[in-house]
């Protein structure tokens, strides 16, 4: 590197570290230190390496930059007034009000993909962009992540690397900012980088330990990184939080606050100056992502009265919905003989990835997909993916469009016992901002609502069944999300069942009918949204409603039907799963907890004036 | 190791892959091939390592055996059967409706510490376990864990493996049962020993690499393990899926079934024997565990109309709790300076415990504590025990007692944004099995409720607020739980709130007041279990009611009053966050969201006749 080069290096992250400081303190809050650490292997980067379209983030040929150290914030947007994408006014404003300069990035900046801020989710999103480049779009453009030291406690960063070294991803590079310093003290391994690189030579990255300070190891170190073949990249840079300003570089009880004295900080760095724009390379041109071919969509049909388990209809519709849409992608927890995801496998095997039992790493890598345009469908047990349950949660916060199969919902499953049942997937999943959760009851059902959850946005989830269940729609019915099915009128009391007790609702209104009372079954597949006006209707025509669900009491079902009705209230009383089953058979399971034909049958009775 | 022995332990693994198959055949479910890999491995564990008094399984000399992969649980009921803990008969109501030998194991069952069956809890409870023999108990006893090979693909294990590691628990060992076959099918590192060894090396273990199914290595591997000093160990066996049934051996698409022909199974097996049992080696007694003094409680007392946040008065007083109780322990997430555990850990070093970000090591090993008799108090941001909401779901299988604590809930943190936002929790949390959710809202209520959650049984969880609220509770005042408080009476309609939103509610009363209108407001801080009788009282007697949450619509406070109204309902608007928040102030975040004094204002104004 020429010593124009390097001074203009020095330039850029001496202005990086002032954006920082000037950016938190008109906030009065952020995360200054955490920004100052990384400022020189950011600005070499930025000058140097990371290939984008300034003028177009939507270039698919674009590189990815992932600040999975989220809360540096200041750093990136910092970034981007270099790149000349935001300005120095909008710079000020961050963390106000209608900002969309937040306190962690979002997807509503330029070129950030995902939202980060919970530590341990950008790594593996950005094995999912890199997994897409390489094996989806078939594009050659680089994915850069930048991680704190800290973070690579969280175990979803040993899933990432451990499934990256695997696939061999040479279009990830992995920047440790190793500052030594976490929220509340030293990390685990302070400076000792050698205790990264060992970890990650392990899981079979290459690795390079640097000054994290020093512009010219740094540049040797990212183009290093971008020419390596078969390995993904981790640099691993030693670094001082706070690095430049005295009262604060590599102190203790500095993390997440503006510093104290900014004007004094910024004279330490050198003052005003003249702002620097980078010119940036754009990439080159690589024509479009790869797209598979699509066709028409022929979902499968199941004949009525037929004995089909729903997670079988989910496997067929799926790989249906593959050969219709070449968008939609299919990514497993090594159990895609139990969900039935295997169809899909065997249908579509260049779409199908395989995550072994890493739940985290397989929503993050759905995230990435998507943010590139994919549709993709997870799937794994419905208890399992709790798991992830805050991945998902940070898919929401992303703006992220992913597909959730649980399978084995309930106590229905039987003799596995409750570790395998979901039992809270329904509350758990309703609780997720701008979410849908369906839980079809029979196969044609499945089939349609499978391939229509394509078609929405956010996060969209639907519980399948493990045992097989009879066909009561026609294979050409339709089932909008938002809606119900009404499959008996009567009277005296509304029945809302969805799923497994769908059937034993069915047989309670026989059992009824025979005690000369009449009753409404509603079928709620489409748990959020609810069918509320349906809902209303019905339960003030028949004055009186029972729940019942195979899940726990709490934000289930039952809740959402109160939560329907809460404004037009009837007396609802709500069956679900009150104790914690044990191993038996299905039908012993479902009466052992009280939601089968019997149980809703006395429901009804008692309820009756 | 003579040919006595060595025949002995042959025949012991031969007859605990007997019961094995047995146990799945009379179930007719099961996963016998998944038991049958590690039998020997078993068989020389309980003749030859496993120190236990089998008349005490609370005896607290004992070693522990842990089944992370849960799904051999044939393999360990077929082991407590060789120790005579569990007879042939009740081996064969494996599965059955109402035997304690579940699909997966379960503490109902003798020696069994916590539920497994969610792969990747085990291990990280192991580690658990064994901290609490090294710091807390002062035992010399050892915790054993059987792992699978797929299991490791979690990244919770390399949050285990981390952790021991670094803390050097030699008490430890892992025995990895490297079968190669996955559910589904081949793992990713196959026979690949080597992948493993270099893996967990870097972590800092001691590893072995051996032959699984012979005995002599297997003994040698044992005793080095119990030896080894500083160091966890990881024995790494090469082992068959299926061993010994040629049907089933190293074949794909064996998981999880009962064989086909039993009969010649048992038959390749070396058919009928004469049961053995093993005359189990009892620990040497080592005394009492230690337990730290406790005294006189003595909780922090805040002054009326201080402003004081919620988080503050929880470190306080978990600090006061600690002095009075020797049990009590504390487990951070490398944020105590955020959830103000940090009092805890500066008034008592000894019982505080640091795991870094790994939120679900964190829980596993507060699971591991409290089956020793421990008080594990578990604290971070409520937005990130998400990540370890499949651990507490499991912990609640587990029949754990566990003191969780949730800071930063719901909007009012202000500028930090979304991802740091816990908008979930009450949801999620309400929806675990037997759990009580307390959400405060000044520090006199936290320093009660804190105290007294440490009484309560199964999963408890306790949200507190970033920022500081007014005191609005004398600190002589009581606060049961499942109770509420009615803050105000008034006639034409009930406002619930709980924590930060209670005091929007006082606002808006005193504004409706303005207008006329009196109401009743109620602070409803025991979430679940909820006080039913006297909000169906306050209900009924104003006709009307209003809740206001800092939460998702879904599955929180505003579903929890609904559902306690249920069968004797008055209509209710529930106010929650409906938008995806951005940055800005803690009072901009209440009013965007919909939830201050003006939107209770407008809420009641609107229900009103």
């Amino acid at each position: 590197m020429d010593e124009l080069d390097y001074r203009f290096l020095c330039e850029l992250a001496s202005q990086l570290r002032v954006d920082s400081v000037r950016a938190a303190a008109a906030a009065g809050s952020g995360h200054p230190t955490s920004s100052m650490s990384a400022a020189e292997l950011m600005a070499v980067l930025l000058a140097r390496q990371l290939r984008v379209n300034v003028e177009n983030p939507a270039d698919p040929a674009n590189d990815h930059l992932v600040f999975s150290k989220g809360h540096a914030s200041p750093l990136l947007y910092a970034m981007l007034k270099a790149m000349g994408v935001v300005s120095d006014e909008e710079l000020l404003t961050f963390r106000r009000r209608g900002s969309r300069l937040e306190g962690h990035p979002t997807p509503d900046v330029p070129f950030v993909d995902v939202a980060t801020g919970s530590l341990g989710f950008g790594l593996p999103v950005g094995v999912g962009l890199a997994l897409t480049a390489r094996r989806l779009d078939r594009l050659p453009n680089h994915v850069w992540v930048l991680c704190g030291d800290s973070e690579l406690a969280e175990g979803s960063m040993w899933e990432a690397f451990e499934h990256a070294g695997h696939e061999g991803l040479n279009n990830l590079t992995v920047i440790v900012d190793v500052n030594r310093l976490g929220q509340r003290g030293p990390t685990r391994h302070g400076w000792d980088l050698g205790a990264y690189a060992a970890r990650l030579g392990a899981f079979g990255w290459h690795t390079i330990e640097i000054d994290g300070h020093d512009p010219g190891q740094i540049d040797y170190a990212l183009a290093d990184a971008r020419a390596t073949r078969r390995r993904p990249t981790a640099i691993i840079a030693r670094t001082c939080k706070g690095r430049g300003v005295s009262a604060v570089e590599d102190r203790e009880g500095k993390h997440g606050k503006p510093l104290a004295d900014a004007e004094q900080a910024l004279g330490e760095l050198g003052g005003p100056r003249s702002p620097l724009t980078v010119p940036m390379t754009p990439p080159a041109s690589q024509g479009a992502p790869y797209r598979y071919a699509g066709g028409p969509l022929v979902l499968p049909k199941y004949e009525l009265g037929d004995e089909v388990a729903t997670r079988t209809a989910f496997g067929d519709a799926l790989a249906a919905l593959g050969t219709a849409r070449g968008d939609v992608v299919a990514l497993d927890g090594e159990v895609a003989d139990s969900t039935k995801l295997e169809t899909f496998a065997k249908a579509h095997p260049e779409r199908f990835f395989e995550f072994y039992i890493a739940e985290q790493q397989m929503v993050a890598a759905a995230t990435g997909m998507q943010a590139r345009g994919w549709t993709p469908y997870v799937a794994t047990f419905a208890a399992f993916l709790t798991r992830a349950y805050d991945f998902v949660r940070m898919a929401a916060v992303s703006r992220a469009g992913l597909c959730l199969v649980g399978s084995h919902g309930g106590v229905s499953i039987g003799e596995d016992g409750p570790s395998q049942m979901g039992l809270e997937d329904l509350a758990a999943f309703r609780a997720v901002h701008g979410s849908t959760v369906l839980y079809p009851c029979d196969a044609n059902q499945t089939a349609r609502l499978v391939a229509d959850m394509a078609g929405l946005e956010g996060i969209r989830y639907l519980r399948t069944t493990r045992g097989e269940t009879p066909v009561i729609y026609g294979p050409d019915e339709e089932f909008p999300v938002g809606g119900c099915k009404v499959l008996r009128t009567g009277g005296q009391a509304t029945i809302v069942a969805a799923g497994v007790t769908v059937h034993e609702a069915l047989a309670a209104a026989d059992l009824l009918a025979g005690d000369g009372v009449s009753v409404t079954v509603i079928d709620a597949y489409s748990v959020k949204p609810l069918d509320s006006p349906e809902l209303v209707a019905m339960a003030t025509a028949t004055g009186r409603v029972v729940t019942v669900e195979d899940h726990w009491p709490e934000g289930g079902l039952g809740d959402a039907v109160l939560s329907a009705l809460a404004e037009n209230p009837v007396p609802v009383r709500k069956l679900a799963v009150a104790r914690m089953p044990g191993s038996a058979g299905s039908a012993d399971q479902l009466r052992d907890a009280g939601i089968d034909r019997t149980a809703i049958r006395e429901a009804v009775l008692a309820l009756l004036p």
